[in-house]
């Protein structure tokens, strides 16, 4: 046998010999993620974590008390599960106060008086009106309707008929298209002299509930008060004001105390072959003041310290290190994560992947990632070991506590749970965000699949 | 020019065109499908309609007045939609009538009295216990257990731990290994001389209430009482059971009336270019009397109904004859289905396609269809057009209803909306499938899937 041959021989074994290295590589692999699944789905602790945050302590917004428990319970909670470390990140955050019960109502229509009040939330950032303001009702459908009839608004309560497109079967792109008109419309109306503002609520729900949500003042026009109306009743006033003309009173309370001091709460599983490459997954602590935030966030929050638990459960030993970041501010202000960043920066971590779970604790659909195309190709090699999860990889993801990593980290993989979203916005931001509104195995099962890209990243890392 | 340069000239831009053809074709579709998924979405009545037949008629066991009051209701409905016909096939139901308020309580641990009520269901169709049956408990983990206690069992009241295996993903896998000891646990246990059965309720619910469903005797053996019991009863009782001897009581009343006249509500679109070609799409009208058959199946009833709507209001004239079919009775014996099949094979009627959805109203996931190789090759070239609405094509599909249509139109395609099953076992036969428990959007998904599928089917047939 001449070596030539040998050498040939051992080539074509070895050739031969790698689909079934890869296949025993798979095979080990989607016994790993069932043993994590496993774990979740019997063991699971996400479900009792988050009737104790929704229940016990409830909304939390940035700067309440309640906040501040959430991170002290967060930190009690992430410790019990015995990482190798848990630390907190202080930070400060606004603090926005809605000051008291917001009021809006009809009170005249074509000169004939009326007291028909409307269910409004004030919008998150707005700022009070200064008792009641009562005026003349101007809706318009859009934007563009508002810039043909500029000459119209001076002195008026302007309505945005922001209502959801249904036909998006993708919620988050009618919320897109919604979404500018609770940012944006306070300031775009007092350009032109408008005195109140009213959205259609963000919403998906057959109900009246008000949402509320971050609005955002341009710093050189009055800030004017800013409400989100009931479903039911926006399309009421909307129809109403085709044929008549209508007045209308807004009263709201919101103010700003200063900014204070929260923190992200960090649990860390120190990498045992990479300790220096960091895996992040979080969710945000902070909820709006007017339901439990049980979706929006407090199933991130539970997803991630559920992942801690059953890899603790699971004698699990990651190669890379793994976060559990419990991020302090995401709804008005963006603070917990910025932090995050800015830390990142300053302490010269390199972060290779960051997973994020804040599009509510629904039956995952995919994990959305956003990479370069090879990176891609990689992460879809493992299509098979989600698909019995119920999950694939999409092109597309990351979250709005992890996006600042990318700042600082130019080549950090980022990465969003995304659940089935047919549901979210009928109780995002509404008083009907609350945790009987949740499912356990929806939320065991986000935590699942989160846990098994976690689990691949850790195993192969994000380079192609 | 030369002939054959010429005729070949003709091949190759034939060729080139075909996928260009291909693509019009689908783009056509795609345009068809979103016409009539656009009218759903925005116009859909089905939450309505689902709303009138839960709130205003209720639990429809067949047998029942309410069961008739839903006949008429879905035939007074289905006619204001304008289908070409309605019409009724009478058929005679089992009427099996709980009787009264189940029972069932520990009454001694270990000897000392206790006065422990549990939370309990009888199963449908098993008979009433005639008066306060008394025993010492054996609780089994399975059958196989039973098998090795049978000289134990004699005398007792026996409990099966049917619980649920919590990591299987699709639930309905569980269900098929739990199902089991309702249908045919009291039967196993009256072999070996049970007085009583008593079962972990078949749910994946955090939460204690019971679940009703389908049991079936043999014959030839004494016909003992049977109850599901709520989850967290039944999962004390198993842990208690460990350690301790403990003594229950279970009394019911089941019984049963002469069969019942109910019936079938047909209606139809007569194909325009090939009549004699059936397709079905249906539900069933029948629920347990337990609570408002909501998801089980209002949700199938209002689907195939939206489906006639949409068509009616997009204007759709199928090329072939559409039957939109609601059920009389499933749940406790089948006999729609038997009627609906026995009545195409004396009409000699040519079925080739029929869709049911009974799994739900959650959001579909899949289109899950039974057809040969090549038929399934066909389908799955339309996965781009129902991607849109988050579904696939998936091999294995059917239901109960349309079940027997294959003995009589043996190529049949029986076809099922898969909707995500997490959900489905927390409330079904039990008191929470009620219409709060159904969301609107998802419900509607559901009917858009199958409108495009039906569309699909309509267009092109079922050969490959």
């Amino acid at each position: 046998m001449n070596k030539k041959f040998t050498t040939m021989r051992t080539l074509v074994t070895l050739l031969l010999c790698l689909p079934i290295l890869a296949s025993a590589q798979t095979n080990q692999d989607s016994i790993s993620i069932k043993k994590l699944a496993d774990e979740i789905m019997t063991n699971g602790k996400a479900y009792d974590l988050l009737r104790e945050l929704t229940k016990n302590i409830g909304g939390r917004l940035a700067g309440s008390p309640q906040q501040q428990n959430a991170a002290i319970w967060g930190k009690r909670n992430l410790e019990a599960m015995q990482p190798d470390q848990v630390f907190m990140q202080p930070c400060k955050t606004p603090s926005w106060q809605r000051g008291g019960k917001d009021f809006a109502a009809i009170v005249s229509v074509n000169g004939k008086a009326q007291n028909e009040p409307l269910a409004a939330l004030a919008l998150g950032n707005s700022l009070g009106s200064n008792g009641l303001v009562e005026a003349e009702l101007l809706a318009v459908a859009n934007f563009d309707e508002l810039e043909k009839r500029k000459d119209e608004v001076k002195g008026k309560i302007v309505y945005y008929h922001s209502v959801f497109n249904p036909t998006r079967i993708q919620t988050f792109t009618a919320y897109g298209e919604s979404g500018m008109y609770r940012g944006a419309g306070a300031s775009r109306a007092a350009k032109y002299g408008a005195v109140g503002v009213m959205i259609h609520s963000l919403s998906t729900a057959p109900d009246n509930e008000p949402h509320t949500g971050g609005m955002r003042y341009d710093e050189s026009l009055p800030k004017i008060p800013a409400v989100a109306l009931g479903p039911n009743d926006a399309k009421a006033l909307w129809e109403a004001a085709k044929t008549s003309k209508m007045r209308v009173q807004i009263q709201t309370y919101g103010f700003f105390l200063p900014d204070a001091d929260e923190n992200n709460v960090v649990a860390e599983l120190k990498g045992s072959q990479f300790p220096e490459e960091i895996i992040t997954i979080g969710g945000h602590l902070d909820s709006w003041d007017v339901n439990e935030g049980a979706h929006d966030d407090g199933a991130g929050i539970v997803q991630t310290m559920e992942i801690l638990r059953a890899m603790k459960a699971s004698n699990y030993v990651p190669k890379r290190t793994i976060r559990f970041v419990l991020f302090a501010n995401e709804e008005n202000g963006g603070k917990g994560g910025a932090k995050y960043a800015e830390l990142a920066k300053l302490n010269n971590e390199k972060h290779i992947f960051a997973l994020e779970s804040d599009a509510g604790g629904f039956t995952p659909r995919s994990i959305g990632i956003s990479c370069s195309p090879a990176q891609f190709k990689k992460f879809q090699t493992w299509t098979s070991l989600l698909k019995p999860y119920g999950t694939e990889i999409t092109a597309g993801g990351g979250g709005a506590d992890i996006g600042p990593l990318k700042s600082v980290v130019k080549d950090i993989v980022l990465s969003g749970l995304i659940p089935d979203s047919q549901r979210y916005f009928d109780l995002h931001h509404a008083k009907t965000d609350v945790f009987e509104n949740v499912n356990k195995r929806e939320l065991l099962l986000g935590a699942v699949n989160m846990a098994a890209i976690v689990y691949l990243i850790d195993q192969y890392g994000v380079n192609p």
